[in-house]
């Protein structure tokens, strides 16, 4: 019922997909270059920043600005400039002939020039007994989210990274403590979120739980999380030792009583839609663009796909790195669809040219 | 005189050569890492950005935000964090011991177990007679700077990129006539500069001279630019036609008598400083960093100098790209910082662990 019939099919010179930090900044730049680009907002409008309270190192606002506020500025930057937002899911890309075939959840159907990835990544999970039941009865991604449905309940946040470091502070707000568990001995998170939690270790809010895994969750739908399974190896990753024979005794097996959960242990970009096409992806579904320091760096090896933001950037992950980056795929695409309206433009002059010459 | 000498020299963790947009950025970031950044200024502090008037495609300001503005926000942030920002030039970095040793023009000496190079570019001139006379009586590289003084005056602007555009489009303001001067025919600026363009010259305040190059200024110091020599060939730089036998005579000469002549042809990167230690550049001075797709990318090859911003960028060359790369270099610095920290620790551990063992 939802089968689009093709005289519903609209073309667009270019779609891009994701309303983060990276779309929005290749919206705002595609605008200003006259290729009115479709934004197709993704089932996170705003990306990740979205869920972010305060984001202090975003360049341009000494006194930080909150992650929707910056997101909506963005917004309403790149529909100054002929972006058009719509709300949806990008279901596939076909690439076996051009334009381009985009096609969304609810049916609708596009054709496009060129298309812009730019749709994030999605918080990862542990794949641990009781995930599935408890994810959003107890268990959550986001912090900023859900932390405060947890009032005065012991909260465990799982990760060692930035994102941990702020949920974990952040948690403090609402939580009796925050019990940060951690794989490793180190953090590799920025040294400022390291003091913002030590400060907050030496107030008693939070305890560090070092080279731990939580490895099952207890509860139900109804009373949310209850209890959890943890293990702790002085060496670090000990659900690793489990599988070793000589050091599995090592192992030290606990349990601790908290209300909630929250995961911060990274992303798997959200590229599924792009699975069909010739687009290079590595094993975890992040896109391979050709780098490199002349124009194109955002180019796949699809010509006219480009990407952009975390669908590439598995390191850096910062809103400034995604929004250079978002920049750069609208700059590249426009050298794109220049070039092919060029070409099209000489192959047809090619054609004329043959013509006359079949007229001597 | 301004000799230093060795105990006047300061220590610092990480000296950020410029503060332009790639500099700042890097500071703030820096500044979060606990690196406590010395910052130098260069001799234009706040680097390209503060010649321009309205920044339109910074993202996150949908109004526009001024050149000298975005920049003196991010200053702020940067002190915010813990940034020291210091007037002066780089002279040289010595790589040739660790610390790094980085004499100023000032003869102040700092050393730094970290730097990174984000000194801008600076405007390219053409090396044609009357130049290096006439150069601030009248010949200019910044509308913005210099554009009023020639009211109601006839004006050049040389060059066909977005710069070119933008300083066209801005001078109408002032000028009798601005004539835009591009050496070929195409221009490789944003359709939204090129529309801008189009309609002033539809208004008849521009007027576009394409396939056309300036060969000679004329006029004094006391008078300013009063007459410029051209050269035309219908198939584009001419100047190179000269040189050619079969094409010298299709080439037409013709003068013009204007008040003052822009350039807007590009830059050259500020990495002089930087000639005498092992970082590799190409020949026209950017340097060549690790790029890719993980961590460090920002490394040139002498470990702990890291580039960013329009000394490694020829290309893109926009605010939010110089912005991402300096996220980055701060990023690869505080991972080279901490690895040799580490690194310098566990030699200690080392040598404790011999002096333990001839104990035994």
């Amino acid at each position: 019922m939802t089968e689009a019939t093709e005289d519903a099919v609209e073309h667009r010179t270019l779609i891009v997909a994701g309303t983060g930090i990276a779309g929005l900044t290749a919206a705002i730049y595609a605008g200003r270059s006259n290729n009115e680009p479709l934004v197709i907002e993704g089932d996170e409008p705003g990306g990740q920043l979205t869920l972010t309270t305060d984001v202090a190192n975003y360049p341009g606002f000494p006194e930080g600005i909150s992650g929707p506020e910056l997101v909506n500025n963005m917004k309403e930057q790149a529909k100054r400039f002929g972006a058009d937002l719509k709300n949806g899911i990008i279901e596939s890309v076909d690439d076996s002939s051009r334009p381009f075939r985009v096609e969304l959840r609810s049916g609708d159907v596009y054709t496009a020039d060129a298309v812009i990835a730019a749709s994030g990544a999605s918080a990862r999970t542990l794949g641990i007994p009781g995930e599935d039941e408890l994810m959003g009865y107890g268990l959550s991604t986001c912090a900023t989210c859900d932390g405060a449905f947890f009032r005065d309940e012991d909260m465990i946040v799982v990760g060692g990274g930035d994102a941990a470091m702020e949920e974990a502070t952040f948690l403090t707000k609402f939580a009796d403590t925050v019990y940060l568990v951690h794989r490793r001995e180190e953090f590799r998170a920025e040294d400022y979120w390291i003091d913002r939690v030590e400060e907050k270790v030496e107030e008693g809010d939070i305890e560090i739980l070092r080279n731990a895994e939580v490895t099952e969750l207890h509860g139900s739908e109804a009373a949310g999380v209850e209890n959890v399974s943890l293990v702790r190896h002085p060496e670090g990753h000990p659900t690793e030792k489990l599988d070793d024979a000589d050091l599995a005794d090592e192992v030290e097996h606990f349990e601790m009583d908290v209300g909630a959960v929250f995961y911060a242990i990274g992303h798997t970009p959200n590229t599924d839609y792009l699975e069909e096409t010739g687009v290079e992806m590595d094993e975890e579904g992040y896109l391979k663009t050709a780098g490199g320091f002349d124009g194109g760096q955002t180019a796949t090896d699809v010509p006219g796909i480009f990407g952009a933001g975390d669908v590439v950037d598995y390191h850096y992950q910062q809103a400034v790195t995604a929004a250079g980056m978002g920049c750069k795929a609208a700059l590249d695409a426009d050298e794109y669809l220049e070039e092919h309206a060029e070409s099209d433009a000489s192959g047809a002059a090619a054609e004329d040219a043959a013509v006359a010459e079949s007229d001597d």
